[in-house]
């Protein structure tokens, strides 16, 4: 089965197209800046050479137009006929309560979606459109939609309704809701296998850390903690965004003047590490610059990985101990110093790093060290691949 | 030496007089609805019959002159003339990053805490009345101020550095500075004694668990990280707090209609453990109603029982592990159900309590079993004898 793999933002379309027979990539690409000047789809045909098409992109389905031209093109194509498309996946952000995990996409589903835009009002209308788009172009093509959220719904209340006016919670469903949940559920499946363990008998402590971040304790294979909370502000110090903040320093800035539009855009694209050292969102521009003496990059990373530290600490009490800690995403993949930093102090959980086994970049290994009770781990994450193998799934049962 | 201790609201001044000899209380008391309708003054002489005196009072210096006569009154009174009074000792709420220990009351320190009331406006001024109230009756006499904030000014720049822009901290201060300082400070000085060993040794994480509840991370006496924020509202649930949420919570109230008033009374004054509960603030009535199946009463325990765990797990992080657990104030002194939920499941962290020592309340005691690797013990705080302690200190070491 052929599965294309769609990530719909509001100006940008990422896609993948694997075959599922093998789960191995035929190609990918990006279509950036639709709907503003300058609009390109870069294709990646595996195997074959790159290409770019700099065409202005009105609509996401002006995108995928050029994208479904590439995929078949004598030169660039990977497969003969759009035919080849089994079925399509979508990433999608916020599903709020209603999923509590992936689903074929129908009229119902993208109804609900519409119901959670309000939670989700930068991410959820994009996905629409893609999705939109696509039934179009493949209209006899089954859809899936994978939700950031869904892997969290099994949260329990405690961990998930906020100290705040219950009636925020029936009224507008102001809950924790999580993201990256298809990272955190496939980086613990892959961990799983790695330590060669069922999971429904593991307490892992999945770290997801790019330039957006976020923890989550899964137990038994079930999400019960995460750091991001009703949107993916919460928690970590991020590239740009704050994290946990006291709630009443909106309050002081509001009433020194500031409106709450420039406090939403500070706290979401000015704070986090780029806020601390005032020299970039990118962490390894942060850690070149701590390297060259800069204190508050320093000062940023420092943050940063206490931030990590303790809120694997947290999840650890939430759980009862901890038997696998994994590191994922940009930084959490290829930041040796950020994984050694956050693991040491972690030695009364059983964590003993290998400073040696540590030396290494977006490798799928074992860190700690033969003896280390609590397994550290880097697992690569493939979120492309959890959303292809859930449309497999679910496309398969429905025949 | 006899000290005189004030804790001053806007409305009310608690006071208490020790004889620092011995230790012990001689009178303590409450002037209540300063400048407000139906002011009273509540004088409780130890060893004699408890007094109130319903008049009028216009300012804080009003109940001060009831006060002082109360206190040399030949029925009411415990000592025979106010110059048995040998010295002062203010509790002032934020002392910001001028003040890292308690100090003699000076000019200077007035105006250093003028210019710190901008980040407690609630709580300087009202401290800062009672102070020059005290000033003008007892002009010779020595004081001194004990400020919430100062025990955790030990707290490295990675705590207490919000991942926000850094101007915001060099222009207005926006740091955590945390609260509840005078107490945390007085339990671990007092469970160091209770485990015999020196603190300098002692990895130990304060509870003080009341209506306003914190924790503190205090290493080797040093407090290195608390709950609370820039203001008393983070961390923790609450009484009526909402403690840390996600910070666009906020904005998507506002965008709802809310005003930043409304907002801000709402996170202060109704949410919490009352606004998850819709019951009350007091964990008695909550305990209450979830014991009669009350599910919100019970869902209010379980967040606030499960932030308090999580944090625990969080500052044992941050220490590299734990010695002993402290709880202290009305819940941690008195709720045994409160206590045994909050470490079931810390088994990780060598904690095993001992259910019949649990069954205990307000008594300085280790509650952990015989052999559980970390104590848990009940310290019941005594912010008062704490801040004559300090008070003979200075006014000792000033003659």
């Amino acid at each position: 089965m052929k599965v294309l793999v769609i990530n719909a933002g509001s100006s940008s379309l990422k896609y993948q197209l694997l075959d599922m027979t093998t789960e191995t990539v035929l190609a990918k690409g990006l279509a950036e800046r639709i709907g503003i000047e300058g609009s390109v789809v870069k294709h990646e045909p595996i195997g074959k050479n790159k290409v770019q098409f700099k065409r202005p992109l009105d609509t996401h389905k002006d995108a995928l137009d050029i994208i479904f031209k590439a995929l078949v093109d004598e030169n660039h194509g990977v497969i003969k006929s759009l035919d080849e498309i089994d079925a399509v996946g979508h990433r999608t952000v916020h599903g709020g309560e209603a999923f509590a995990s992936s689903v074929l996409i129908s009229d119902e589903v993208i109804e609900k979606m519409e119901e959670n835009s309000v939670l989700a009002p930068l991410h959820n209308p994009a996905n629409l459109i893609g999705i939109r788009a696509c039934q179009e172009m493949l209209p006899n093509v089954p859809m899936v939609a994978v939700f950031d959220t869904a892997f969290h719904q099994t949260m329990p209340p405690k961990a998930f309704i906020y100290p705040l006016p219950y009636e925020l919670y029936e009224k507008y469903g102001i809950r924790k809701y999580g993201f990256h949940g298809t990272s955190h559920r496939f980086v613990t499946l892959q961990a799983a296998k790695l330590m060669g363990k069922p999971l429904s008998e593991l307490k892992l402590i999945s770290c997801h850390l790019g330039n957006g971040a976020s923890i989550a304790a899964v137990c038994h294979g079930e999400s019960i903690d995460t750091s991001m909370g009703l949107t993916p502000l919460a928690g970590l110090a991020m590239g740009t965004r704050c994290g946990d903040i006291d709630p009443e320093i909106l309050i002081f800035l509001r009433q020194r003047g500031y409106t709450t539009e420039e406090v939403d855009n500070m706290m979401n694209k000015e704070s986090g590490v780029l806020g601390i050292s005032g020299v970039s969102s990118d962490f390894r521009d942060i850690e070149q610059a701590a390297g060259e003496g800069n204190k508050r990059a320093q000062l940023a990373l420092d943050v940063f990985q206490y931030r990590v530290k303790t809120t694997i600490g947290s999840y650890a009490a939430a759980m009862n101990g901890v038997d696998g800690i994994i590191f994922t995403a940009g930084l959490g993949e290829n930041s040796d110093t950020a994984r050694a930093s956050i693991c040491d102090g972690l030695q009364f959980l059983g964590i003993e790093l290998d400073p040696e086994k540590n030396k290494v970049r977006g490798e799928e290994t074992i860190i700690s060290t033969d003896d280390s009770k609590t397994k550290v781990m880097i697992i690569p994450t493939n979120e492309e691949l959890m959303i292809a193998r859930d449309t497999v799934e679910l496309v398969e049962a429905a025949k």
